[in-house]
């Protein structure tokens, strides 16, 4: 499976496809950040987060977009941005059918380093490692959206047994219900009417 | 002037179109409610409202797009949909190079009511008796979106005319600084070299 994982941003926007292999093995197959100028409007800021993110799916034909989820930050501005940014970064995945995954910060460092309170220092340490990669990817927008992609890749099949669980779990609800309106449908059969 | 106006949302997000005439006269040209799924996922909702907004654009040819201004709400949760939705509305405007405009609820509120703090009973109905409408517009999305196309046309000309006092008064600083810097260098020139 290959997943595009994004840390959505206005002023940087990391941006990374991740291969995943056998086992749990990753494969680091680019990353970089787009950057867009704070002087410029947020609509052509938004504009040029669009078109970098339908350039990289474009050229590498992911299979899923993973996408960091912002609750809040220490600056509401930001945040708002950010969360435009994860708009327009879902859209475009929505445009091409492409299914799209959001996983919180914690969930994205608990992935890589056993601990959602990890540092950026602890996560950009883990990602070069997993990935096997010379030198630590810079700067901690683009090893988060590698650390995004590996996060997607180990925890997507753990969400699927899970899904699969609960459609088990639904299905079972649903005959248990079936046979319990059917033991009602014979008993009123049965009795008398007043 | 006509201004598409939308109050973003991905439960209830309102849309409008406003034209503008002499003086302060308004005009409702259309205007609706685009709802999605609470249920459906978060990417296909955006779609959703992408391809509603790129629908009223391409049927109503506005020539400049506002939005609301989302900076904080009660639910976290809520204002990062509503965030998220603001960003795909000005991303289908930035991809016809129009124009997008920012305000603030209390700026939109003003503009119709003359209170940033009015309540929406007080906006729908100043909303309409200037559009001249036979009903109030029903739900408080629709309202609002049509209360900031008549906020954006107010604004609107005060925005120019700030924006041309601005350029003139940074043209005479600019003035002022090369006369100062040539005195400057006069001086020097008839000054002694120690």
């Amino acid at each position: 499976m290959r997943v595009l994982g994004v840390d959505p941003g206005l002023t940087r926007c990391g941006i990374a496809v991740v291969d995943g292999g056998t086992g749990r093995t990753v494969r680091c197959v680019a990353v970089d950040v787009v950057r867009t100028p704070p002087d410029a409007d947020l609509a052509s800021r938004l504009l040029a987060v669009a078109d970098a993110v339908e350039d990289w799916l474009e050229r590498h034909q992911p299979d899923v977009v993973a996408v960091e989820r912002v609750f809040s930050q220490y600056n509401v501005r930001t945040a708002m941005g950010t969360a435009q940014a994860g708009g327009v970064v879902a859209l475009a995945a929505a445009r091409r059918g492409l299914p799209v995954a959001f996983h919180t910060p914690s969930e994205v460092k608990a992935a890589v380093t056993g601990s959602g309170r990890a540092d950026k220092a602890q996560v950009t340490t883990m990602v070069t490692r997993l990935l096997g990669l010379d030198s630590a990817p810079r700067p901690a927008d683009a090893a988060d959206a590698l650390a995004l992609g590996i996060c997607h890749l180990w925890r997507a099949p753990m969400r699927a047994r899970l899904a699969e669980a609960e459609a088990r779990a639904a299905e079972l609800t649903r005959r248990h219900r079936a046979r319990l309106a059917e033991a009602g449908r014979r008993a009123a059969g049965k009795g008398t009417t007043p």
